[in-house]
């Protein structure tokens, strides 16, 4: 199979992820940027991630518009995926999604969102709220444009994950591998915050060095970072699709009977 | 197949939607307006939605009695359909349900609840609390005529949703789907809005324009509409039963192996 | 089918049921009054509810002894059920369980568990709070004899439910469907009223008048209660034993495909 | 089948009830000590317990090295494991792992955990708290060495838990059993201590008399702690592998068909 085969095949498994992950529902999207050609991306036609299979996968530039001839709809925003591919050539995957426990933050200013549990750490020391009408005032809140994506490109700037207001988040990765990791574990990050400011006194976050820490010895294919796919990939039901690029361990991906 | 007969069978994957997603249990129903004859409207008999099949469906009048000779049970709190759909010539489908992460916001006054999400926003700016005891003192908190569904149909007014104190809501849409959609939103709503209380300081609602935009937007077979009841259809296990009334964008409804 | 063998297949369902909505898990039980030997009653032996079959129930009689030679362990806390239906000749059905969100109000005492929700007014007004060590001093929480049954049945009266201090709660119904919903509904009154207190300002209770119209309204096999019994032994997986002892209805209860 | 396969086979059953109940997901792990040489302890490869089978078991020495020729990538924080073998001789099963909801109490230092609830007495009257910090300043968090498990070992002391700053926790026990279990009950007992006091006013811990009466009562195969290990068995799926040391009790293990 060929090394763009297989980038589809993971891209399909990770919007089953999300989906089995309660990370997006019918709305919110992953997309990966195209190996080989840094001005294209991968994302599915519109259609709920839990649905997407290799053939809905549509190729697009960095103005958000299908390459090849295309007469399926689209999603709506899939201006945040070209605008932060366009703002960071360092970003290989992006997620937009509305998960449910990072909403809170998004609209309560009083407590910023911060790494507090080692999961957790791969969001960033710094995760910015960006609020769409600071510019666009009254709109329907979705990014509808490359104008509104670089805004919110803007915002991210060289972090990780942006909330937006009273609408989900966007989160940038080196791998699909990474960025469905963070996308999973940022909402738990979320409810371990909020509860440990429910239970009184002061929360102790993770520290700047820690977070350092985390992030330096962070590798896509690292036996680690592969146990979670494998894992959430069998959870989705899909242990099947998975493939791995490095077969320097020895072991074939496990599905599950 | 007939246009009833897509109908009927859109009302079957509402009320399985609605078990699925926690919307309703053993109790709660889904009603929709008889496209040709606005005086008559479905209703399933007296069952668990989650059990609904066509057969389950009866058609009744403003009264809220059935149309045509019926034996079987039909639901006591019927009346809340009948008087909402006298009132409101624009509504076509109707929810009332006890979904409970609303439940708090019917008893405790000091938090309205309002969008603060965008997937609330079709809750409306206005949300009234309804409670049964104003009018008729110490009842069994169930609408069991059309008085008092009429007075419930008089609180909700021109608003979209309705919560009734100690007991649940009644919401009100132009469309099945519209209706569930915002019914299956509306408790996500009110855990973001609790949640970003708890965290402390000011919450940030959508604006009134904001609300405007989305509702604007709205069309009941777009393609973003129709993504989720396609993605909710199949998590229920009915996708099968799944039609598409415009066949415009080229694609039939996807149906999970 | 013997009356006998209906009522213990409906014990069956009970168990299955309560496990699914997770009002017990390993732990916890329900027992059902022998209907011609108001001295004896059923329970299973000592299993998880989830895995109980026909097999497994065993009748014991008021001092919560087998009443024929029974090899196979038996609940340590069957003294509960003997206790309660020694105490309250009214009481047909017992449920002792730890159903999680009831917990908080066995422990903390500024807020007492009222109704605040109509699916909740089955609980009554009052419940009372029993804690062992009262009068048994420091305990493993069990109750292991009749003398600690009884004193759990002088706290519970003439009430429908009691919480347990550290440990969980005892209810009593008039039939195992009511018993059943009422411990269904009790830990979702629990959670209203949590949340409902988290949104600040004050909590509007069901009055007294109201839990009393609700109450009166209760018959075992009204078409509303036998609607919630079908749809959680669907749900549980037992469809397939339901049996309905008045016909009166013309329909036969709906097992899902 | 000899001893040491039967605890092989209940070491996979522990790994997938741990996953099932959500105690770990793609990290966390179990492991039990060799019955017949106390210096070694069976532990999986590094794979998410989920997956984990027979042949995935692999015998590690109290330095956390596997005591055969291994290929295979093992768990980097075998050492939380090897560290509580070597301090504590009475311990045979450890568990490590990020239930999300004991992590509000490792950061916020205000409300100690402490048990509430009947099922949590396990955890003990003391719970400390390890921050990795203290002594090691900024790390990734991970405990990768003797030194670093040996100073968790310490800060566990005789204690049956510790929680771990911003990770997690490690639990120990006399069996695998009674580790699991102590492990399920741990994050149940978190979330009843925040609801407690989320309702305000004082909280009534357990007494020291009440957890010591329940350690007392303590047996890995009485009726009551098969019971659970049994059903959860079951849950996850792996009733098929229940196997019962003690036939003393008249019954095998029960499968769920």
């Amino acid at each position: 199979m060929s090394k763009l085969d297989t980038l589809i095949k993971d891209l399909v498994v990770a919007n089953r992820i999300l989906a089995r992950e309660e990370v997006v529902d019918a709305y919110g999207h992953i997309s990966v940027r195209h190996p080989d050609n840094p001005k294209h991306f991968f994302l599915a036609r519109s259609l709920a991630p839990d649905l997407v299979e290799q053939g809905d996968i549509v190729e697009l530039g960095l103005d958000a518009q299908p390459v090849r001839d295309e007469k399926r709809a689209l999603y709506l925003e899939r201006f945040i995926h070209a605008a932060i591919y366009e703002a960071r050539p360092d970003v290989q995957a992006v997620v937009h999604a509305h998960a449910e426990d990072i909403l809170p933050f998004g609209i309560a200013s009083a407590t910023p969102l911060r790494p507090v549990i080692h999961s957790g750490s791969f969001i960033g020391a710094h995760v910015p709220v960006w609020d769409i009408a600071d510019k666009f005032g009254d709109t329907d809140l979705l990014v509808r444009n490359m104008e509104q994506g670089r805004d919110l490109a803007r915002c991210l700037a060289g972090n990780n994950v942006a909330l937006m207001r009273g609408h989900g988040f966007a989160s940038a990765g080196r791998s699909l591998i990474e960025v469905v990791r963070m996308s999973v574990y940022l909402p738990r990050n979320a409810r371990a915050l909020l509860r440990g400011k429910q239970l009184g006194g002061e929360v102790k976050y993770l520290s700047d060095g820690e977070i350092a820490a985390r992030a330096a010895g962070y590798s896509p294919y690292s036996t680690e970072t592969w146990r979670a796919w494998e894992y959430w990939a069998n959870k989705a039901g899909c242990g099947h699709l998975l493939t791995r690029p490095d077969a320097q361990h020895g072991h074939p991906p496990k599905a599950k009977a």
